[in-house]
């Protein structure tokens, strides 16, 4: 098998994701997958050599720029992953001579890549060849590369060109200009260049170490080089005349700056990042390969002594969970809370970097229970870019904050206009999302009530979360319409978290949620005015509210719409819903996307056709609103129409599979959802990690089989553990306290996780 | 051997230039050598499926757009030979699998590029693929495409993905932004696209046709699309079931446009430009990929007819001669005098398109007896490019017009200002060739007096000629700085034809040439009151030219600082060149460029070492003013001291070699420069066709061999063959009449070229 699940061994078991076979077919696989990162950068795993369809990226959190005419994305930043190797005059690639032996594998535990190929050339040279990278833990500006040469039956010189190269693009579009390079008198190297329309300057500093092995013992060595440059582009060539059985390394240390990192904290000039850079990058190359790689470990380790979960059950579940901590922690910018995740983290170009409710929904509460400092951060960017959604708002001739489908820096929306074409039309199909698809300002909301409740953070409530909250109800009671003939209030023409309809009145999870949320903005205005008045008072005056809005509130989310029929107990996904075509989905399951190839977007959006869970999700968010009946005919009627064309779908069929007791059928699309990234399908992510699916996973397990529930205000843990797995140890905050869970047997082991006292032993838990 | 010279056979001996094993590091060279056009568009030979380090490249001759901060180029058009093949679900790429036979051959007769493989993938499934094309000469809007795909051991489905890919770039720098994309109702695809800054809009237009041969029987039949979008990008995939031994094949049919295309005549808008493209289409796919190869077929014959060199001798002359005037067909704009042929032909992004003296003094003496309408066009883009060298002038402080060093659409200077790194400094080297390489307006001048004596094409002279003439004069005039110390006029502070030293003072090579244009500027001026009187005077009042401008240059030329030392003959390149450093040049010698990678930029240009032909161009252009005994003494002093590091420089040395009565040695450079873009060095062109050298091939042959030259007002024939060279017939053009000359056994004889009559036969010809 290309992908082997089982490589580690000892301390690394379920620790190792390896390739064991080369195919340019696979790459944007591993590049994905395998790709590293500290939230500051995600650097996806292209090969050191080029292969055609690859996609070398590196990404920094934040940094967007947009071309004109397009939406605004993260700028595929100058490569600096590159080797070109010639081994006695011929080119290390491949595709051309033998590969002998070949295994690439990413550790998990530790956050390095490392590649072995014992390769021979046209010519009939073997060379053994290391290459090992990682992305610093510990110093999020720095990277190193180190590649080890040992040619097996020959002597030779050997040469190695590499630098940087700014001529990357973002398929095909264009973010960096022109900017300086030089040659350090030292050696060094660095680039500088600015992003075309934002004016981000970018500064890339590399520093060599060359190390030669022989009888035995290392040394380093001086190389001269030589100079390549093209447009954005430094490179420098060295060579070496290589021994048989010799061992040849070379080390390269970068040092990557922008303009809008934190510490700068303003618009820095190239003569302040420049020098910041290079003396980054001569600290670092002081330490050398192997220092700075103890110092990344380290913060590894201390990273998974807080948030590891340990399964006793089938190895891949194990993998697949690690998989899933691994790259959040990789994705997050946990160092600067103007920016949030994006829905494919740091790991490439997919939705260009943009934050959806994929955030707030899928992946925060990993953090909320994990990392609360962590979760605070990324709500303080949703109150970072409220200008940008009371903008919105306004635009669209309504009050309050109404937040962008897809945000970047700013928050103002950036979802694209058009996508793909019709095939019935021959035109691009119009991308409504961001002009209607608006739940996402109701699931911010139910995010900073969430993470509220979990750690009972008064003062981020007080100083940021009780603004945006009460925002986003002014938004709902401004967009709101009200039904005369029905004395209801109504929310019509919108998108649902089913994609597969659009246009569409009186979603059951939009109005569900506005329902819920503008109950919540009353409740937490009475707890204001309780609680800190003058915090009340100053949002008050600010904010220009004034009782009257208060009650307003109260009468909305009283009539809002939210159906549901008494007997059947279904909810109506929207109005119509049950009186479109039935349509036969046997043909698309479990080709993604592949209705799109046969029917025009007009037929697919009048079918009773779900993309993802819709209904099924606001099963979830709000359980405590509904009964097992109702949560199992509502299961029965949309389950078997819903396609799973959204990664987002899976994870939440499995929890409320769970919640329905149908554990089978759980650990089914929890399997799903932990192979839609990891899985054997070498197709499923070439364009970057599932992040939303990834925060599904952990959510089937928590939320799901460990059945840790926020219900009315407390914390109630009922697992039920699927077949396979005997034991599951995880590491929960609330409220300020952070535990240690085992649950065995389904019962439910809590230990206070810096003690180790054991607090409780049960078959069900409830903390207050 | 990788490249061969001999596979044409019969009719098509020597006409044939063949690859006959794939590997990805001779890409740069077959995609330059094997590149189409028709002078309107120029294509790289990329194959259809895609390798590392492939460049693919489509250019518009005269399309010319400038991204911020960098200096304007040739937008690399949207890539349309891209075919994704999956035979039987396995993707047809010659890196994987096994290569059975492989062989392509672009046939310079007929301009066609046809490539046949099989192929067995790593499944063992073996297939025999044949891939066709051609940029028709008959229809400069359109391109065709073949693939004819067989195969031999097994049967399964074919999968064809084909459209557009607008997300090339030129090394990474956009110049194409959104369009549109559509699917017309009859499957047919069109793209469209603008160029970011000329905003200059480009339609590309694709329809399909299939073929199925089963049991000897060939008919077209009909497949489902399916559509694949991305950013400007539109391609179509199509399924096929085929058997074992049937054959399949697509034609492919693109249509391109331009907004500035000369049809248009103006900045011409999509809504009418689409349509024109479509109509196009139709039309050509209703010929269909026979016919239409047949009608560009017929072009080609015609233009052999008129151009063929035949040369009994050694094949590979024969071919590389071929292969030059091929190449000067495809480059060369002839359908649009606004334009003019770049330093790589449309071959390749090196030099950015952009036009050179390489044009003028290389180039154009081909196109001047072979093609004197074209030769006509080719001068009119300094006509049409005045305005640029009256402004570059004016911004000088200079009077008349001096022409760009490397000059684009408008005629504007476009030089990059910064090249290279310096090993020493570690910064950018200062390129000054734009500021002070100033000969190019003396070349221009000296191409139009040759056009001139070769034509007596007197109605250029008196609408376009005279006046770029007259300016160019003038502005020498105002160039040239006053000696009072030596009563002279002199040049200071310029670069020469010798690139390898710059800032110097009266570079002999254009202190001659200004000398010359002077006097012939007067001479001019005689003529034209003589001979129409109208015209003088209509030029002297547009150009504000008085009696005493002329007898100023009168006096400018006598007084013209060119040195000359009597005792030895010897003419100092520029003023203290002689009193340089003398460097050991063995180490450099045949690796361009070599030198700067271990000397300074500094070093180099303050050594006696010549980069390429600096005073013997001048011993070849002013010929008639230079004794053999000077010849022969500059030859020896100059010639040991030119590294040819440029590819300006060994045909020229071929013709002065030749005129010195040395044929070996002339025929040693001759050979040198067949072999700079065809010869077997697999990295001699990566970026483009050397165009000037190609132009000197033909040099060589004409003016050095056969001994064609103008002197004195005369057409003098003095041919002396190499030792292997039994025969050479041309065609020449000399005063409006065209003549066949034969050359044999250094006999000349020489026939109307229409009747065939025989005028002349001896050994040497003088026509007056």
């Amino acid at each position: 098998m290309v992908i082997s699940y089982t490589q580690g061994a000892g301390k690394y078991k379920n620790w190792i994701i390896a390739e064991n076979q080369f195919s340019i077919y696979n790459q944007g696989k591993f590049e994905t997958i395998f790709s590293l990162g500290n939230g500051y950068m995600g650097l996806r795993a292209a090969t050191e050599e080029s292969y055609p369809g690859e996609k070398r990226g590196c990404y920094i959190a934040g940094l967007f720029d947009r071309f004109d005419g397009e939406v605004t994305e993260l700028p595929n930043i100058p490569d600096f992953i590159q080797f070109d190797i010639l081994l006695a005059g011929e080119e290390f690639n491949l595709m051309e001579g033998k590969v002998i032996s070949y295994n690439r594998r990413l550790n998990l535990k530790e956050g390095i890549l490392i590649r072995d190929v014992e390769w021979e050339s046209p010519g009939g040279r073997r060379t053994k060849l290391t290459f090992k990278r990682f992305v610093s833990m510990a110093d999020r500006h720095i990277v190193c590369q180190k590649v080890i040469i040992k040619p097996v039956n020959y002597s030779g010189p050997v040469n190695i060109t590499t630098g940087f190269n700014g001529q990357v693009t973002n398929s095909g579009t264009q973010h960096l200009i022109e900017g300086n390079k030089r040659i350090t008198p030292n050696g060094d190297i660095y680039l500088t260049t600015r992003t075309q329309e934002s004016d981000v300057i970018l500064v890339l500093a590399a520093g060599y170490r060359f190390l030669l092995k022989e009888n035995g013992s290392e040394n380093e060595i001086n190389l001269k080089h030589r100079i390549r440059t093209g447009r954005r582009k430094i490179l420098l060539s060295f060579d070496f005349p290589l021994e048989e059985g010799d061992e040849f390394s070379v080390e390269k240390t970068v040092s990557i700056y922008s303009g809008i990192d934190i510490e700068f904290n303003k618009w820095e000039r190239e003569e302040v990042i420049v020098p910041t850079a290079l003396d980054n990058l001569g600290r670092a190359q002081r330490k050398g390969f192997d220092l700075l790689f103890e110092e990344h470990k380290d913060k590894w380790a201390r990273l998974w002594k807080e948030m590891g979960i340990e399964l006793t059950g089938p190895d891949f579940d194990q993998l697949a969970v690690r998989f899933a901590l691994y790259h959040f922690l990789q994705m997050t910018p946990t160092h600067d809370s103007r920016i949030s995740i994006a829905a494919k983290g740091l790991s490439g170009e997919g939705y260009k970097g943009h934050v959806f409710w994929d955030t707030e929904i899928f992946i925060l509460p990993f953090f909320i229970y994990t990392f609360p400092d962590i979760a605070r951060n990324l709500l303080l960017y949703r109150y970072h870019t409220l200008a940008g959604a009371r903008q919105k708002a306004k635009e669209n001739g309504y009050r309050g904050a109404m937040y962008a489908w897809e945000s970047a820096r700013t928050g103002e929306e950036t979802t694209p206009k058009y996508g793909h074409i019709d095939p019935v039309t021959g035109k691009p199909i119009r991308i409504w999302c961001g002009d209607i698809e608006q739940h996402i300002s109701a699931d911010i909301a139910y995010a900073i009530w969430y993470y509220f409740q979990v750690t009972d953070d008064c003062n981020f409530m007080y100083n940021y979360g009780a603004e945006i909250f009460l925002e986003i109800a002014r938004f709902w009671a401004s967009r709101v319409e009200y039904n005369q003939m029905r004395d209801s209030y109504e929310i019509n023409d919108v998108i649902g978290p089913d994609e597969y309809s659009e246009h569409v009145d009186n979603n059951a999870y939009t109005n569900y949620l506005v329902k819920w949320q503008l109950q919540k903005a009353v409740e937490l205005a009475d707890w204001l005015k309780e609680r800190n008045k003058e915090c009340w008072e100053r949002l008050c005056q600010e904010l220009e509210i004034v009782e009257e809005e208060l009650e307003n509130w109260e009468i909305i989310a009283e009539k809002m719409y939210t159906p549901l029929d008494k007997e059947s107990g279904l909810i109506e996904q929207f109005e119509g819903f049950m009186n479109q075509k039935e349509i036969d989905l046997s043909p698309y399951r479990g080709k993604i996307g592949s209705i799109l190839d046969d029917m025009s977007w007009e037929e697919v959006t009048s079918s009773q056709v779900l993309k993802q869970a819709d209904v099924v999700i606001l099963l979830y968010l709000l359980g405590d609103w509904f009964t097992r009946d109702i949560k199992k005919a509502n299961w029965d009627y949309y389950e078997p129409k819903t396609l799973h064309d959204s990664s987002l779908s899976p994870a939440i069929h499995a929890i409320i599979a769970a919640d329905l007791g149908d554990i089978e059928t759980a650990y089914t699309y929890f399997q799903q959802s932990c192979k839609i990234d990891l899985g054997e399908d070498m197709k499923s992510c070439d364009d970057g990690l599932h992040a939303a699916s990834l925060g599904g996973i952990w959510q089937a397990v928590v939320m799901g089989f460990a059945g840790v529930r926020l219900t009315k205000g407390k914390l109630r843990i009922n697992p039920c553990l699927p077949r396979g797995w005997q034991k599951i140890t995880l590491k929960i905050n609330w409220r300020g306290k952070k535990y240690l869970l085992k649950i065995e047997e389904n019962r439910v082991k809590l230990k206070d996780f810096n003690t180790g006292e054991v607090l409780m032993e049960e078959r069900k838990v409830v903390l207050p």
